[in-house]
């Protein structure tokens, strides 16, 4: 049984538990305040070309996402975010548990733009409603899907003209940058954002994501923030140490870019076999519709996650890989799923 | 220069990095539903002796603390913790965030007893007060002492008399389990505590707390509380993978042990001398109270926390051994020490 | 100029002004336990036909429902409300300033109904979503409509059936319960829901909700969660001596038909004229959909508000009637309505 | 029996009901916007001398105090109050409901001073530890003890040095600024504090406090806050009306004079006649230390609180006087006391 559920079935990539072995038993101030910590973020601000960005390490995303927004908003502000958001559906009410509000827009493809959001502040006026403040996208999205730099411009653009903070969930930004058309490099956000993160977790690290602030005034005091939320880790080492290795060379978007092939070559064969997508994803997780039989077939070796009914008789499934996925897996995927269609009932 | 600042300097025992190499592309589950937290959690009910607990895995000790008291509490009920309390002093407020008063009792040992808290429940009689709810303890308390077995006995059954949730913080658990005097075994443990955590941070691990919640009441939904505030780990099975090594054999207190002994040597090396202490604690963390130029001198090849100044020429300072603390290192601080006592002018 | 905007435009009815004089130097108990309180629960009790309900007074609506939502709910817990909820848009996020997601359910009436919630629930199936745990309507609607008792019972049962606290927002009960088609009485509301309020604000008194408790799972320590969020009036005699005139005999609901009465007078002349309503509403706040010049010509001597765009030509707006509204303002009303309707252009 | 046991026992001042008999059934713009409450903000901006303040009205003390202290600081930030504080003591952890900490300081007289606030700066000194950042003081005090200028002139100067809020709770500022010795006046009170308020609930109102907001930094979005929980009254001329009558001449102070007149012929009964006072305060709320016989027959006729047992046959109880309180009670209170003393036995 393989699984194509999730990018963290898997531990870490081997070289980052081999460097954990090798400073093992150097000791490190604690609290992320540790050389290693220090090296990372270094490392990171010269992969964003930016000298005065904040970089703090977080040990997961909806922590970081709730750790970030709390600090970031006053009591009667909001956060506006699509639909299929993560901080909207599967944080457990992160975010409100903090205080705020999350106001929401429909979207197919998991994607905001200036003309939804505008619709949204147009609809809170006065004192009896939230403030709209901030504005969460997440690259990829939930759906899979990437923004363009076009997309990013405006985006940015408007949400300077209306004071609302810029924030990106990058959960699984290598794979957004490293996917087909993307034409956003890691530099670019600092200018674009106000605040977003580089996750690792999803992306080869055993934990840990890299939240970059850019606006100097949401900086000030941030490390309080992280404290009472119970983000700052004892041995901070453990995530310095993890980014110091994904990013003292190209290893964060090699495995990127590994976790986009194999998807790409599962897109393909379903795409040229005849089956339509939920929505067109270019990165590492993809939403074929199949039918149930096939379905059902293909779990008797594969697990994944069926994501919404479409009709009767097909439903979209999730197949997700990642930096750990192997190219013979992908290709006894292909083969399992080629005999299926060759089947006459399916 | 070698750190006594704390038990977290270094990373984890190396039992616990090779297994994490050895399963390390083994698929598992997300959100501690892994076959390792599996086996982690029923590795810890056997030495508990006991069944019927949950447990569950968390990254750090305020983020344990403040999940585990805000879903225990109802908004009107407040936490009893000694003044010096790592709730009360060291969490940034982790759990008013969450909404909750806590009620400071000072202490000179920072634990607890039933006539200080009987005090407090005496001052809190309706509800223009908050209802007095939970009592929070560390075993080792933050001033490195330990509680008794019939300390512990007098306190929970005060506790079940008055209503109140018996909460046992457990960061250095191993620590105090395994040090001169002790007569608490783990398996004590369940029965006399409505909930209470194994801490994995400073005693070998990267990073992992294990709670044990004991009583029914407080188990349902738990799942949802991590969730919500950040602590469920995609890759939940680095923390399931580290406990398994801690507890399949005699590891944890293996660990613990060999920090206190540490400790008592440097103790009884400092009590011989002739200085005294600002509590007496049996555990791996102590405070000797030295002669300000001694610490000075000290400071030049140790790196230690200076903990409150007693008087114009004596500080108490705060030595803490671990689990990595080795010999060699004891040895050379207690020669130090000894050529600075015959010195003339200390 | 007269205003429609609201039913809180006046101060009280006479009567209670009258014996908030006549009683005013009576000493009486701080904090809402005093003898006018306690006279006005039983009074509330008696036309209930309950005894075993709880009686808190609380000075205004969101105040109240921000206090019971709170105090009902654990951390993990949602509300589930029509997205036109007073909650939901209106109370500036009061709920998640709390703590708790509000998951919000399209209607086109303001109405939920068992199909409706029980599609969230279908959504909301572990614990990286909130749990959905009580279900919110207003009676009448923030639309103006109202349920019917075989609407109320399929909602009490399903929740019932589903472990959903139900509770209703009584803002405008008395409107509801007096308006044409209802076959609701106060009397019926214990059995159906687990709390609810009776709007004093909105239906003659200076400001007071009468908040009624109804199961008893719900009840425990409730003053201490009034007191922590700041509705403990000291002086809550204020309330108690509003409610003994409101309910010593039929006035609470004399109020509320005269206000219907009055809605009544205007939307028979509307819909003759031929004009449709946004939403069929039978209480004190109508709807109706006029043409934006007409609407500028009444502005001149009516203020009211601006709902909603229907089209370029025509918008709907809300006229709200209440006990203080005069039957010689609603004839000028109609007077200027019927002149705008006989002038050619409009 | 008559009750000294607070100042909210009675009403309000009849001219306060006549004005609200005379403009009840002018209409008014609902949520503070009314006419009323512009004509007493500007009557209190008269009186405070300074036209670049902000007034809110909000219904209750506790209420002003979570709302203006939730507003006003950041997550991580703490309030600095007396351990007989209000915030601290009675409001049932308001404020940390709201997510904040309340740094105590334990005081004599109930009073705070930079000496004492500096030693809380220092022990708060990094990440680990919440932030101080509002100093709360209440004048009069919780033990009826009040400020002199250059007590405030000091604190003021400190909390500006230390980029502290300064702000004060003027639940019976009244009778502060109206006590024997106060050398403060309502027009120094702008350039002293960030921010206070004016009780009128304890100084012959029906309800209500008028926040004043000092600091720009402090002003925006307020109402927003007030909202949010729950202050919002529907019906805000009801303040307004009633801080128009305390405002348009001398009323104010008038009750308030009235009020600790009444308490000073009580003091100097007690005082002549040899008991001591648990603190002295020269307030409408004293102190005295009396016999337990004494009490217990006092107790027949009167009602009061019994405020901390002192010694065995000793206790201090709080005697309150208000705007409402008769010269006759008092006459009478004063003869049963003298009879009292005159028996052999107490």
């Amino acid at each position: 049984m393989h699984s194509f559920k999730n990018d963290y079935s898997e531990g870490a990539h081997p070289r980052i538990l081999q460097t954990l072995l090798e400073t093992n038993l150097e000791q490190a101030e604690g609290y992320g305040e540790d050389q290693f910590s220090q090296q990372a973020a270094e490392l990171i601000k010269a992969g964003l070309c930016s000298s005065d960005v904040d970089i703090h390490f977080l040990p997961g995303g909806t922590h970081t996402n709730l750790i970030a927004i709390s600090a970031f908003l006053r009591p009667h502000e909001a956060a506006i975010a699509a639909g299929s958001g993560h901080i909207q559906v599967h944080e457990t009410g992160a975010i409100e548990a903090t205080g705020h509000k999350i106001l929401s827009i429909n979207t197919s493809d998991g994607k905001l733009n200036p003309e939804s959001i505008k619709k949204v502040l147009a609809q809170h006026t006065d004192e009896h409603m939230v403030k709209p403040r901030l504005v969460y996208i997440s690259n990829s999205t939930e759906l899979g899907t990437v923004y363009t730099q076009s997309e990013l411009i405006e985006l940015s653009s408007f949400c300077r003209d209306n004071k609302l903070i810029f924030y990106m969930d990058g959960a699984r930004l290598g794979s957004a940058l490293c996917s087909a058309g993307n034409d956003v490099a890691l530099s670019d956000l600092p200018t674009l954002l106000d605040a977003f993160y580089i996750g690792g977790t999803k992306n080869g690290a055993l934990l840990g994501e890299a939240l970059v602030i850019c606006s100097d005034f949401l900086k000030e005091d941030f490390r309080y923030h992280i404290k009472q939320k119970g983000g700052l880790l004892a041995k901070g080492r453990l995530m310095g140490i993890q980014f110091i290795e994904l990013f003292r060379d190209d290893l964060y978007f090699q495995l990127a870019r590994h976790a986009n092939e194999m998807a790409a070559l599962i897109r393909s064969e379903i795409k040229n076999a005849g089956f339509d997508f939920l929505v067109d994803s270019p990165s590492n997780q993809i939403f074929p519709i199949l039918p149930q039989r096939m379905i059902k077939e293909l779990q008797k070796k594969y697990s994944f996650q069926i994501w919404a009914m479409v009709d009767e008789d097909h439903s979209a499934v999730r197949l997700v890989t990642s930096w750990a996925t192997q190219k013979e897996t992908v290709d006894d995927f292909i083969q399992d799923f080629q005999k299926l269609i060759n089947m006459n009932d399916i």
